[in-house]
């Protein structure tokens, strides 16, 4: 554990900035009483018992800045482990900043981003992992984002990996005394139970490896293509979802506005739609960079919407679906739109019938004018992410982890390799301490300063 | 006092919007504890005592939303004078809209702009002049807009004005008794303690009433112009004024982009220095409408700073300034500057005294350059604005009363006119009542939907 000063008291703005009914300003630290004596004027602070509320005025000399109400929080009971007082004060940009500076003035310091959850980790009162999910709480935007954030927040894999690396230190440290007593050529440690810890340990940290594509997807959202010839509708269908859903819409241009992405929120699973409006029918200048960074980003959704207008003729409709390139893993839907115009022959679930079965692909007809089949279109949406069956699973959303877990397992069946092979206990216990010291910085057990200014930089200042 | 239906409850965002460390919730009426009762799980809201902090998890039915704390205030012991509950929850999008979305589906409803000041206002915890003051508060950018807002809020003149109007309100009994027994002619109310309060009730509102200048001023800032011909240093001079300063520094484009302010926080004073690059060197095209608009701010400037070239023929100096036009209330200082490139027959000092001399005007040579003289230059701008001398007295800054004094002045006015000229005491009571019907609505003893909506709608939701 590196060394961290405990003396100082750190001071910020914890609400957002700009003017409101209330703003919060956090003080914590050994002085934050002492600070808060001198400021406020009222019941003094410092007498007051933990977790009381208190009225009274926050004073510059003797002129006075804003009537407040103060929190107060004793150390250990406080977010951070630390006295901590919170002031919470009329949301004006004059009065934050004047008590801020009366802070400052009075031997605290401004706050860097994160401290108070860094100050929170270093006092034990939560582990880096659930440190980071702190952030990805304050950044979720949706249901699912929420979701894993919270778990991992309340502790998540850490119990696991927690679990994992004590019984791995446990076996090391049997293997390496067996090389003290080498000559005598004794086995402390069970080679049997030490391979079936090893398995064990692989699957789960397989599990959660497996878990990243999940997780990132629904921090990320899943991206999602819809194609089609000109006149099918795209649009159509795009502010069908939009306007039905009452989704959170943002524009987010590529950096040459060749594309745009809609983000939408639909049952608390964030999409990415990305418009491919105007590719197709620019086919004769496919080589350049705007198209072919358009084209890319079809090649990265997971699923494609390939949308068809259902009165086009059934031959055309199934030939150019087969022109059209999919990337093996992708998951299609082939939606046919304009079943409201329908006059043809047959009936338009009969086309979804022969369309199904002509291209092997999931179909579905829909009008996006009047509104049919689209709630089935949300539905099948949703299966196709996969994402419904994740709420009981641990998933694993953090880049850092991931590599953790890809380091350590790579580690782990190295030294199941050399267990099997019945190399030396020398060499299996390096590869076991190299995967706990791949294990150790996701709770933060082993931590660096380079790791904790990496993840505590992720953070808003004021938290 | 208008109809107030306190049954309802009511919840809204109390900081701003945007992901932060904390955001604060805020939930309150008669339901506050039922409500909070059914979300959070921990200690029961309802069972605590006032004034307390509890840590808990709000729930949507299993799941868990978020690990808050949340601040117990029983009514009257709060700030709307009603149960209150505030949930510090962490500031993620999803989980404010989450929380708002429980309360809201347990019964409580969106509060309205300024509706959390408008109970406490309801329940007699503020007068309606120190309602209007809270808003002020919370959009006080610098110390005197604050220093005023908080002079209002903390009663300010409403104690005075509750004064006058009360023994008003006794003399106008007396006068309308005095009708009742009119065959016998007798006098209840003394005509010459009347007359008296009468003069310094206007006195008092006179005081207030020219106050209103300097409380616009303070909250609007107080415009300034650079003026002087091309290339003697104007945005120089503005430069070094934000640099040094250390100023707050926004850019507010005009319609048509055809001046640009500049608005300066120094000692605690707003300026909107106004910048006039451009409009001497195109005179040929004065009829244009944007240059009106410039010469129009120029008008409006309370203070104008000539600027001029010290190292130009004296002659020069003085003859164009004798040419630019300005209006007679204007206060103007002449700022010679480039008294670093001084090299001519007599130094800088010697030139300013000339320059005052010819032109009666304040005069000071500086080098913006240099930084030469600027605090000079910033006190003597301090000294003619006359806000130093504003701290002691009571400012009003609000146009609705700015608009009720002057009413009240002109019945009180009527009714003085008619008592020395001996009318009939039912006349003079007619102006009496009037002057009541004016001052009533400044601290909201008299009110009406009206002039409350038109108050509480210039807060922020969540105050």
């Amino acid at each position: 554990m590196i060394q961290f000063n405990n003396d100082d008291t750190i001071v910020a703005l914890a609400t957002p900035s700009g003017s409101s009914g209330i703003a919060v300003i956090r003080l914590s630290g050994s002085h934050a009483f002492k600070i808060s004596d001198k400021l406020f004027h009222g019941k003094k602070p410092g007498d007051q018992k933990s977790h009381t509320l208190h009225f009274g005025k926050i004073m510059d000399k003797d002129s006075i800045v804003d009537e407040v109400v103060i929190s107060i929080f004793k150390g250990p009971h406080s977010y951070t482990g630390e006295d901590t007082i919170e002031i919470s004060c009329h949301g004006s940009l004059f009065v934050i900043q004047k008590i801020l500076s009366l802070c400052l003035a009075e031997g605290a310091r401004n706050a860097l981003p994160g401290e108070f959850t860094k100050r929170a980790f270093m006092n034990g009162k939560l582990d880096l992992s659930q440190a980071e999910a702190v952030a990805d709480l304050i950044a979720s935007e949706n249901e699912s984002q929420h979701r894993i954030a919270l778990q991992q927040m309340r502790g998540g894999y850490s119990e696991k990996i927690k679990e994992i690396r004590q019984q791995l230190i446990d076996f090391a440290a049997l293997l390496e005394l067996e090389l003290d007593f080498s000559e005598e050529d004794v086995e402390f440690a069970d080679r049997q139970k030490f391979l079936s810890l090893l398995d064990s340990s692989i699957e789960t940290i397989d599990q959660l490896t497996t878990s990243f594509n999940m997780g990132n997807v629904i921090k990320k959202g899943i991206p999602i293509t819809i194609v089609g010839k000109p006149n099918v509708g795209k649009s159509t269908l795009l502010n069908r979802l939009l306007n039905e859903e009452k989704a959170i819409v943002s524009d987010i241009p590529g950096t040459t506005r060749d594309y745009i992405e809609d983000v939408l929120q639909i049952n608390g699973i964030a999409y990415r739609f990305i418009d491919t409006a105007g590719i197709r029918s620019t086919t004769d200048i496919l080589e350049s960079k705007g198209i072919e960074r358009s084209l890319e980003k079809i090649r990265e959704a997971r699923i494609i919407l390939y949308l068809a207008d259902i009165n086009a003729p059934l031959n055309d409709i199934v030939s150019d679906f087969k022109s059209f390139h999919f990337e093996p893993e992708q998951h299609i839907i082939i939606v046919l739109n304009k079943s409201d115009e329908t006059d043809s022959f047959c009936n338009a679930y009969d086309i979804e019938e022969a369309v199904a079965t002509l291209t092997k692909k999931q179909t579905l007809e829909i009008s996006a004018k009047l509104n049919r089949n689209i709630d089935k279109l949300l539905s099948l949406l949703e299966k196709a992410t996969g994402i419904h069956h994740f709420s009981s699973d641990l998933v694993v959303s953090n880049a850092r982890h991931l590599e953790a877990f890809i380091d350590a397992n790579k580690s782990l069946r190295a030294a199941r390799k050399g267990l099997t092979e019945k190399v030396s206990g020398e060499f299996v216990s390096i590869d076991i301490r190299s995967a706990l010291q791949a294990l150790g910085p996701i709770t933060g057990q082993i931590s660096n300063e380079d790791v904790l200014s990496s993840v505590f930089s992720r953070f808003c200042i004021g938290k």
